[in-house]
């Protein structure tokens, strides 16, 4: 279990910095770093769902003598060719993630459509029963097969996969996150679970979807069955990687919400933690091809070619309530919305929490169990949907409507339930239908009157507490829509108490009050209002939209994190964050790095490095030209693990130590050394090393990362943790201040910048400064 | 002249770098170096009118002693009064922008329409040559007015603003561009130029208004009238006035285009160099600041109290045209619209830049030929205004119209001029309005024959023209408004050519062509898009406009670079790119660092600190603690100009060489080295040293900021760019790889970054690889 903590560490295991490094300060560490050390195996035993390895990811440009000559030696065709696939690569991306974001829409309300004609069928025969048995039959088959997806096949596609997606896009690759079975196993997932009638959304497995497509296509094919694209060899590493999956989340957000500005700003504010202006231009573009596509896709299924499916354009709730002048009273109104918005918000988090952590215990237990809690749970969501309904009168239908009421046939407003003739059942028509169509009839203007507040009372209990108990289970499940079914019904809510003193109409208070639940929950601002706006073709709310979003967020964020951060920081992900914590101030580098450190020489004995490789799990080793190549040790550069290992496969060893590179370099050629796909470069125990090759040097120089950052041992720790986060890095070599000693003392890793490890080192630390 | 160039050359002057360091190389650097150097100085000889020093800023954060003791005793009322300090800040920059936005709006339109009452006076009346006279007189007087301030006040204020306000948040602080006197000369002249008639926009000025707003804001008041606010003290540096001028920029696109989320994306993309999401989160309270104050100041002048103001909402070119569902040929069209455009955008950058040089030449001439340049293109603006007009016929007024025609009284469309009765001149009601009434009337499609064919086409000529040759001259002038106006004319004509093939209108048309020219020109993509969506309203065209703004961007990237970027580069600020160029890779550090280093001990002699100061321009020295107190060189950190100043004015000597660091830092206190407001720190010639004191010793450590970063003299020099424009440095050290030798070799500042100075160390290199 310590594995998950430790793989990345670099320059000794959690044991030997604490006792040996430190033990002349004399603090009492030892026993509060055992603690410490017992805390996070717990926090990964919590999500045991989750056990997987995680490595790091080298965004930083590796300089090494082969990188080099491939970079001089480049044709101008070939940077022709990089550019070219760069953008085709965007166009497959946002093509593919429309294609996709189409059927999963086209089959959710397909299965969900047939589920609910034919409930409506029996309950218009008065057969209650029946067609409770029906719906909740439907229901649970939908969710044990999603269930058993997950659980058996791609336990990484459980859940929203934003947190996931943001991690990787900081530097942590979670074990198979972006997986072609995870893939398959996310769009196949959503669409079953979101039939099923769960209170989950779509629009966090989409995001996850548009990942995992980037990743595959940047991958470039297979190369067991050679067809590897040639043109794609130059993306074959993690900072090009990182770039397209940045694209492909964010025209995941594009497809789900249909809106792509929006898409671009949630990659920039939520998931991506570099940013360039030219990727601003690139996600835009992959963006705007993902709407195209679906807008093409939309305008056919519109000739009623897509069975159920046809509702709808490219906006998704189009509102259409006149927006009055608004004055002091309905800024006042705004204004509470927001406060118990961020309020619910963040209440909403703190519940998740808890479920999720409850729930990775019992999901811990193994596949068969995580099945059966998610067809408890469908099982739960059904009694709800079809029970809830019969506590409330049914309602006459209001004169003059432009729809049919009661509805019978397909999905929509006013449902008949169980009502006699010329009524609707209010709270039957939002719990009996698609998560979409719910929000579509909150938001909805037309009749204020069409949901009475003890419905919309039971409508947001129900939904705030079923879309806390269902997130974390084994199915890939969105926060976004329970989250704005929530919001959108305690919105309208507050609409009709205040209905004498507000100018504002249900449907705009409705929209307020899931800005306000988003702003608690998400902690998004500006990409949150831009995706709102999108969704409901209103420009003229920005203000109001705006003041609600700053709102909730201001005072949410008094209570708790963003739910994402609290969902990365659970799965005991490294995350770096974008600034460096007051007391890092006040310790320097050399404080938190520790020895005994693992170097290479410039020319290794072929032995000594397969020993480290075996014994230790470090990623990253120094290199260090020492006599008689050199007068007094210099260090060189950083050599990769993975490098080193395929270096070591070509055997280009030499008897006595001497310098191979010329060599060297002709016989290898930098895409040997590219970053391989998922599990398929080569590995430790591949290697065939005999005794006497064992005996033999190798010379590191042609693979050694010879521009690499360092930091004096006296540089203050938020400066080197500024560097290492602002820079991309995986290592930082840590230098000695004076003379003597050898020429690096140690190595940064992103584990060493994190509070937990510090404040294991340093207990007594002040936090405030 | 070149100490615009060289004020910041660390570690030797140009010449000593190319006299001294290289020889070894063999390489003909000499003559060609010097050749760079003459081609420097003319680009900088060229904008005359700008001959101004140019500082580094410190966006890094300094980690002195005395900056630490600072932090580590500050109370948590004090973190507090930070937090709140830093959102009231915000509050009233957009409050402030908001107003002021306000104001212009209402000074321009009440100037403007007070003159074109007068001249249709003279007009109904056949008196056409009065009319022609009081047209242009006033023209004349308010273009002189605008002209004379700026030139004998505020040079700086001339132009959009925008290429400094970007250069200052890459680091670059040009003389007085955020001075009180330019935001003065800014308002007043944006205003009465506006108002004159010129092809200019208020957009850019009012950016860099914002820009200044907020400077002046972060600065806390004024220490000489005693009116400082306590609160501010921790805003008194680069970092945080960086975060503010980034909030004012947004603000003023917020202000000017009425466009909160623009705004946002507009700093985003354009503007600022380093991006975080605490920032996004603050430029958009900022901007929903700045929204809400113009609405309700617009709100208040829809009453009528407002003079001849009163005109439009929140939203400026409401567009109210049907999106129909387009078909393949209206997507030709668009992708038509986006080349030509490209290449016209294009065309146009690169005609501005033209003229610019030759202006500035002019410009340079004194402040008179200033304001003589100025008169000359305002009589040419008049007489084009009232000239043109006449060479078309006129229209009979289209029956049924909501709209009075012809118009007389106010400014609209439906010009009467000079026709008989019941018909208007189409040109005259575009060349003889407000720009942006003529923008309004471009993209209305309520009557698509509104404009015919030969009168959009020599529209469209003349404002492509006077916005090419009016940007350059002394009045604060945007280009956004320019580059609308040709857009949209040029958009509406491909419509009316294309009206039978397509199924847009006119209307669309002219705002696909306006997005195509912005696209062309600007280089931006996704805040254009919002912002163009939010003055328009009108969500449905975003596929429509991104693909036009991909296409027009995409084609004119392969002409010349974005006109604020080519403005930069003309101005010879030294703006550092968010890439290293290729050729960087195969230089190192050490290449292009230079001896011989000034550098200071420890503790050092008063008189070879005031030597130094006195006969270099260096900005940053490197201390070095050196025998007897350490027992061998070691590199303590860098000490700032600035700070020494601030230490020497102090006078804490001693006789001996020794350590007094804790009897400073209980003397001095860390608002003592704040950075002061523009030219208020002491300076060098206000130091009293007197002979003896020379003689003296000083503690240089309090001050010595000890976590500098540095790189080894053998890390490629991209590299070393990417660590130091990510990082926002203004001094990097470079230390040396081997032993025995001084423990800094040199120090890279921005200027050794840019290309002309590498291409003139090493002409031969080769640029592509």
């Amino acid at each position: 279990m310590d594995h998950n903590v430790d793989i990345e560490y670099e320059g000794g295991e959690h044991v030997e910095r604490n006792g040996s490094a430190y033990d002349e300060r004399g603090m009492p560490r030892q026993p509060l770093l055992s603690k410490n050390r017992i805390n996070t195996s717990s926090q990964i035993a919590i999500v045991g769902s989750n056990i997987c390895p995680i490595e790091s990811l080298d965004y930083e440009i590796l300089e090494n003598d082969l990188f080099k000559q491939d970079w001089r030696s480049r044709k101008k065709t070939e940077i022709f060719q990089y550019v070219v696939m760069k953008w085709t690569l965007c166009l497959l991306i946002g093509l593919l993630t429309g294609v996709v974001a189409f059927f999963n829409n086209l089959g959710v309300e397909n299965l969900a459509g047939f589920k609910f004609l034919l409930t409506t069928n029996f309950m218009l025969q008065h057969k209650y029963y029946e067609a409770f048995f029906i719906f909740a039959g439907i229901n649970l088959f939908l969710a044990v097969c999603a269930g058993a997806l997950c659980a058996y096949i791609a336990p990484a596609a459980a859940g929203s996969g934003i947190p996931e997606v943001k991690a990787y896009l900081n530097g942590i690759d979670s074990h198979s996150i972006l997986a072609p079975s995870t893939l398959f196993v996310k769009i196949v997932g959503s669409i079953l679970g979101v039939a099923a009638g769960f209170v989950v959304g779509k629009e966090g497995p989409m995001v996850h979807t548009g990942a995992c497509i980037a990743n595959l296509l940047g991958q470039g094919g297979s190369r067991k069955y050679h067809l590897t694209c040639k043109w794609l060899r130059h993306f074959k590493n993690d900072r090009d990687r990182r770039d397209l999956i940045t694209c492909g989340s964010a025209a995941g957000v594009a497809a789900a919400f249909r809106a792509p500005v929006g898409g671009v700003l949630f990659a920039l504010e939520e998931v991506a933690s570099w940013w360039r202006s030219a990727l601003l231009w690139r996600t835009f573009f992959t963006t705007a091809v993902v709407a195209v596509v679906l807008r093409s896709l939309i305008g056919f299924c519109r000739t009623g070619k897509c069975g159920l499916f046809g509702e709808g354009g490219l906006i998704m709730f189009d509102i259409n309530s006149t927006i009055p002048n608004y004055n002091m009273v309905d800024l006042l109104a705004v204004i509470l919305i927001g406060v118990i918005g961020g309020i619910l918000g963040s209440l909403y988090n703190y519940f998740v929490d808890k479920v999720v952590r409850t729930y990775s215990y019992i999901n811990g237990k193994g596949p068969m169990v995580r099945v059966i809690l998610v067809a408890v749970i469908s099982l739960l969501t059904s009694c709800c949907a079809f029970g809830l309904p019969w506590f409330t009168t049914c309602v006459p239908c209001p004169v003059g409507l432009e729809v049919e009421c009661p509805m019978v046939g397909r999905s929509g407003s006013y449902k008949y339930f169980n009502c006699q003739p010329g009524h609707y059942n209010d709270l039957g028509s939002l719990l009996l239908n698609t998560n979409d169509d719910a929000i579509r009839s909150v938001f909805s203007s037309t009749n204020p009157n069409e949901f009475r507040i003890s419905s919309l009372s039971i409508f947001f209990i129900a939904m705030y507490v079923l879309g806390i108990i269902t997130y974390g289970i084994a199915i890939p499940s969105g926060l976004f829509i329970p989250v704005i079914l929530a919001g959108a019904s305690y919105g309208r809510l507050v609409g009709i108490l205040l209905v004498n003193f507000s100018n504002l109409d249900v449907g705009l208070f409705a929209l307020l009050g899931a800005a306000a639940f988003l702003g608690g929950t998400m902690r998004m601002t500006v990409s949150l209002c831009v995706i709102l706006l999108e969704l409901t073709n209103n420009l003229l709310m920005l203000p109001l939209m705006m003041l609600v979003l700053l709102i909730s967020k201001s005072v949410a964020d008094n209570f708790n994190h963003g739910v994402y951060d609290q969902i990365v920081r659970m799965k005991g992900l490294p995350f770096l964050e974008a600034h460096a914590e007051p007391y890092m101030r006040h310790l320097v580098a050399g404080d938190v790095v520790s020895g005994p450190l693992i170097s290479f020489s410039g020319v290794e004995k072929v032995g000594t490095i397969m020993h480290s490789l075996r014994f230790t799990s470090h990623n990253g080793f120094p290199v260090i030209d020492e006599p008689p190549l050199l007068e007094s040790p210099e260090f060189c550069g950083v050599v990769l693990r993975s490098h080193l290992i395929v270096l070591l496969k070509g055997k280009m060893f030499t008897k006595d130590r001497r310098l191979t590179g010329t060599e060297m370099l002709q016989k290898y050629h930098a895409f040997d050394f590219a970053k391989a796909g998922l599990g398929r470069g080569p590995k430790l125990e591949d290697l065939d090393i005999t005794p006497e090759e064992m005996e033999m040097y190798v010379d590191l120089h042609p693979i050694t990362n010879t521009s690499t950052y360092t930091v004096a041992e006296t540089m203050s720790l938020a400066k080197a943790a500024v560097a290492f986060r602002e820079l991309g890095l995986r290592h930082l070599c840590v230098v000695p201040k004076t003379h003597g000693r050898p020429p690096v003392v140690g190595i940064l890793t992103r584990h060493d910048f994190m509070p937990q490890h510090i404040l294991g080192l340093y207990p007594g630390i002040d936090l405030q400064h």
